[in-house]
Parts: structure tokens; C-alpha cells; sequence
């Protein structure tokens, strides 16, 4: 294992703790009560409960009532997607989701257990679908999905599910056309296990999935995950200093460096680099190599990237989002994500850069 | 409000977080990783998780592959309730699941979702019932169900979820017969809106609910919540030092001088005082004075206590278990529900027993 200086390459997976998170949340652990009770203990934890939902509101441009805090990314997209259906069905629509075949395993899961329950699974053109859910920023490619921010969806009556989770602090979350949103914290420099549905007035009344305590206003029981749902808090007023936004350009121009250097090697795709992208991610095929044995090579060499979504990291199977691309299995099975943050550094990606060929090299050599 | 040292005791809502517990969550937060990700970052979360998972496996007296992470004791209810349904429905057996009138709003929604399924709720003595859900201890009451530790139901070919959120630390959860078991973190030192379903090899096929991400071996998807998971495998081994489960005696014997004092006050009862008990809680109701009332006068005396349930205080209604026990409603809302733990002192007990028959009588003046 190298001793220098570890570089991160892997935010789409997950993103440091800022240092405001952290303490938030030590502080928050000095004291306790369940947010529910009545008594002085419980109103101290339901204020620092509400203060974070203020500031996840903020982020995302909406009420705090509207804030639905749950488990993460993938609780969020299972409830909004199953939450807007189940309202279609109420309002005696068509049992059909449009959905793109480029989404993350959570909301592919969820567009699954419509199948099973008799829903036709379909694309955003299809004019007779009530419900379509699909991903604002995808978390292999870093495409942009233009039609989270068109009224044209919703003006045909669909109920429209986007997952925000990878556009969270890079895009303007305030503009999207939407009547779920989910987003975590883990990937703005909160802590894992904690994200949020964002729900409107329809939608709100389509929640709890499952009836049970009256938190967060009876739409996702349970006791609230105190320490999370401050470190999110946290974290989401972090991202949202004024620049936070357009700052995001710093980290597009780095990622626009990486790119040029990644093509400077021979043979080397950026995959779906012809779609608009959000910046920082950058998903290259590196011909006549396995990605997983780069990555395991830069690991090595001090460098965290990724062949893929962390959610199904471990398979062996290429990506599906690339086999969506139209790229061949053999090819799919060449590509390395590289996703940066605000941490990343001019230093890191020249070092990637310099390290990368040699790497490269030797992973087309053991092929 | 007051200004001595506040008195807790409201335990089964929740209780304070250990030191070792936020020594473990401050220090997790030093790191980062998605614990699915291969490299460096990703496997330093899993090993963090993997002792986390021994932790609460020890706890439990179970392997280490049957501890699922949920959200919480809430979400683990969920599971285990719908995952065992599921499992019978796959089997041919009859939809019929067994329960209790007193159980936790969290079990009590999961069976009212089957029953919206077309399952029939029954009692636990019907013989066509294919799945039994129940708590070993009640969270108002303290009671113990005995049937938690029989092998009767089993023998019948039920399949059997036990809530034990309540019971985690106090009774010998090893000895439970049960195919899924609920726990959680805050109960027992731990943060809050982390627990766990511990599943045999029969229901761990029934998960999970909602196909999405690999983690939790495909049982419940989602980036895990690691500073809770951590939080919760310290609780864990905090609350299995050899003499913990003894240890509970000593909280049992305050429980019984702070009741033998309740009674000492004019018209007060203790509901369910004639079945077995797990002690430290203690479920009063004060003849001619509304809870709520004492309650809030406690608070403002600097003692916390509830009514009931945290997961639905605010609650204008009166208590469904204690309806259930045949009190009649108004006297349901003459209760307060003390609960003790392993903080509470010998003086905390004197302080309560000192102030509230002053409280009590200006609560049934204002009746």
C-alpha cells in the first residue's frame, strides 16, 4: 500500500464528512431524547430535527413541509417511485412507468416491483404513461437528463419521479419539474444512511407505504436517524453558500484536464461523452484492459476510482448502464469512472495523469 | 424550568448515548469510504461495519450472516413481518398472521398492510395461523410475553417475527424462538435510527422487500448508515459485559421502590401489574388526573416521563394497549409511563416519589 498522500477519484460513490458535519454531529451527541416526546429532552431534539429540515429545503428550493427525511438515496427513490404510483392508481391511471434503462440499481429495484405488480415498464416518449422516474444527473456517466427540467411531463398529467442524488450541489435543484425528488447526504459531505424525499402536495398524500409512527407527519415512520438528519443538515447548508453552484465549474474545468489527458492515452473512449454532462465524472473505456484490474492498480498506487455504480461494485458483470450505451459486453468491461469533488486538487489530477499510462499499460499487457 | 439536574425517565423512548458509543461514532467520522467500493476507502467502512455486525451478532446470540442493518426498530418490524408473510404465501400456506391487541404502532402497521393484502389477523392461539408477529416486551407495559421463548408455535410450522426492541439488554435474547427478530440501537445506549432484523435461513430468502443494491448481502439495500452501525455495534458490546442481563436486576429493584411509592398515593393503579414484568417499566394510572398533565408538570419539575408511546405521543387519543386491557378511555388517559435505566439512581427514584403526590393533586384539582 503507498504511503504518500491518498487521491480520491470516487465521489460519485461517497464524499468525505466536511468539517462542519462532523461538528454538528459530535455536538449533537451530547445530548439526546426522542423527537417525538413531549418532555424538554424530546422539543431540544425536534428543534435541531426541524433547524436541518430548514436547511435540506433551502438546498432544494421548496418548504421545509416538504422535506420527507429517510434511510438515504435508495429509501428515497423506492418512496417516490411506489408513492407516485400508487397515486396513479388511486386516480384510476394507466399501470404504466416510463423510465430510462440508464438508472441507478435503486430505482431500477423499484421500477422492478411495479413490473411484478402488473405495471408495464416503458420510455419517457411513451404519451400513456402515468408515472416516469428517471435520474436528473446518471451516476455512471454524469449525462444530464434535460427532461427533469421541462414542464412537458407534467403538462401531459405524468407523475414525475427524478432521482437528484448525483446532481446535488452541482445543478440548481430549485428548477426541477418534479413531484418527488430524491437526494442524500453522503454525497455533499454528510453522513451515509440519511437522504430525503422531496414531496409536493400530491404526492405527500400517497405516503406512508407502510403505516406506522407519525413521524416526519405520518409519510416515513420510525425514530428519525437524529444524528444523520443534522449531519445532512449541516452539509446542505454547507453546499449552499452563494457560489456553491457555480463553483461547481472549478471542479468541471479539473475534470476537463483529467478528460484531455485520459484521451491522450491511445485508445481510450470517454463513454456517452457526446451527451450534456454535469462535469467531474468522467467515464473512460480503456481498450484491451479490465477496468477492475485499473482500479485495483491505482488503488495500489494511492488512488481511489471505480468501474462503476458502488452499489453493485463487487460484480462481475459489466455495467448495465453501459450495455444501455449500446457498448458491448468485453467493452463495457474496459471502463474506469473517475468522479471528482470540491477536495479534488490540481495536484491530484496531475498525478493520476502522470501514474495512469504506465498502468494502463501494464493492464493490457496481463489481459 | 427547572435548573437541578433533569431526572430521565423515559428510557423506552429512548436513552442517553453511551461515551464508548460516541468515542466510536467520533472516530468513525475521521474516515470516509462507501463500504461497497473495492478499494482502500471502501474496505476500511466494511471492516468497520463487519465489527459492527459481530457486535450486535453477539448480542443476539446469533451469527454474524443474520444480522441485517435497517433504519431502525420501526423498519426491522417492517421487514420482518412482510419478509415472513411473503415467505408463508410462497409456501401455499393460508394468509393468516397472529397477533396481539397491545402491540407497537410499527407491528401493528405492518399487519394492517397485510391485512389491506387480504391476510386475516388473528390471535396467537388460532392453529391455522401461518405467521405470529408480537413483542416478547410490551413498550408500554413491560409485560413479557412468554410465548416468545416457546417452541410451540414454531412446532406448529409457524413462522414467527418477535419485536425485541423493547427487551434488547434486559431478557436473553439467544433464547428467543423466532425465525426474524427486531432490534435497535437507541434503546440500549446506541444512536437512534439504526437497528437491526436478525433472519434464519428461511426468512433471509424472503428479503429483500424491494430489489435495489447488493449490500446487506441484497437484504435491504441502500449505502449503509455507518456511524450508526458503528454507534450500534459499540452499544452492542457495551450492553454485553457478563453481568449486563443480571445487571438489569438492579434497575428491576428501583422499578419496584418507585412503585411501591405510586401506590402509596391515593386512587393510583398499576396496569398489568399481575403479569410477569420485565422491570423498569411501570405503567400508572392516576385515578381522576389526566396524564398528559402529570407529565407535563414533571417536565416542568425537571423529570421526563410519557404517557406512552413516543411513535404517537401528541396524540389527543387514548392508548390502544391500555383500551386493549379493557380500561375504559377515560381512564386510559389517567396514565404515565415510567421507565427506567441503568442511569437512573436510587435519588432519582426519592426526587419522583418526593414531588408527584404534590403534582398528582393539582392534576386532578385541574381535571
Amino acid at each position: 500500500m503507498s504511503t504518500h498522500r491518498r487521491i480520491y477519484l470516487d465521489y460519485n460513490a461517497t464524499s468525505p464528512i466536511l468539517p462542519v458535519v462532523r461538528d454538528a454531529v459530535a455536538e449533537a451527541m451530547d445530548q439526546f431524547g426522542n423527537p417525538s416526546s413531549i418532555h424538554e429532552e424530546g422539543r431540544r431534539m425536534r428543534s435541531r430535527i426541524s433547524r436541518a429540515r430548514g436547511q435540506v429545503a433551502a438546498l432544494v428550493g421548496r418548504s421545509r413541509e416538504q422535506v420527507v427525511f429517510t434511510s438515504g438515496g435508495t429509501e428515497a427513490n423506492t418512496l417516490g417511485v411506489l408513492g407516485l404510483a400508487r397515486l396513479a392508481e388511486r386516480r384510476g391511471r394507466l399501470k404504466r412507468i416510463a423510465t430510462t434503462a440508464i438508472e441507478h440499481p435503486s430505482l431500477r429495484g423499484a421500477v422492478a416491483d411495479l413490473q411484478r405488480q402488473g405495471w408495464t415498464v416503458t420510455t419517457l416518449d411513451d404519451p400513456d404513461a402515468s408515472v416516469a422516474a428517471f435520474a436528473v444527473v446518471n451516476h455512471e456517466l454524469g449525462t444530464i437528463e434535460p427532461r427533469a427540467f421541462s414542464a412537458e411531463l407534467r403538462a401531459r398529467g405524468v407523475l414525475v419521479h427524478v432521482d437528484a442524488v448525483q446532481a446535488t450541489g452541482k445543478l440548481a435543484l430549485a428548477e426541477l419539474a418534479a413531484d418527488t425528488i430524491a437526494i442524500s447526504g453522503h454525497k455533499i459531505g454528510g453522513p451515509q444512511g440519511v437522504g430525503a424525499l422531496i414531496v409536493d402536495d400530491a404526492a405527500d398524500a400517497a405516503l406512508p407505504l407502510v403505516e406506522a409512527g407519525h413521524q416526519e407527519r405520518g409519510r416515513r415512520p420510525g425514530t428519525e436517524n437524529t444524528l444523520g438528519i443534522v449531519g445532512f443538515g449541516a452539509a446542505a447548508e454547507a453546499v449552499m453558500v452563494p457560489d456553491w453552484v457555480a463553483g461547481w465549474a472549478a471542479v468541471t474545468a479539473r475534470g476537463d484536464v483529467l478528460e484531455r489527458g485520459l484521451l491522450a492515452i491511445e485508445h481510450v473512449r470517454i463513454h456517452d461523452a457526446d451527451r450534456g454532462r454535469v462535469g467531474g465524472t468522467i467515464n473512460a473505456g480503456f481498450a484491451g484492459a479490465r477496468g477492475e484490474s485499473i482500479v485495483i492498480a491505482l488503488d495500489l498506487a494511492g488512488i481511489a476510482a471505480s468501474t462503476g455504480a458502488a452499489c453493485t461494485s463487487g460484480s462481475l458483470e459489466p455495467s448495465p448502464v453501459l450495455l444501455a450505451l449500446g457498448l458491448p459486453p468485453d467493452q463495457a468491461l474496459e471502463a474506469v469512472r473517475f468522479s471528482l469533488g470540491r477536495g479534488t486538487t490540481d495536484a491530484d489530477i496531475a498525478a493520476v495523469l502522470d501514474i495512469l499510462p504506465a498502468i494502463v499499460k501494464r493492464a493490457r499487457q496481463h489481459a
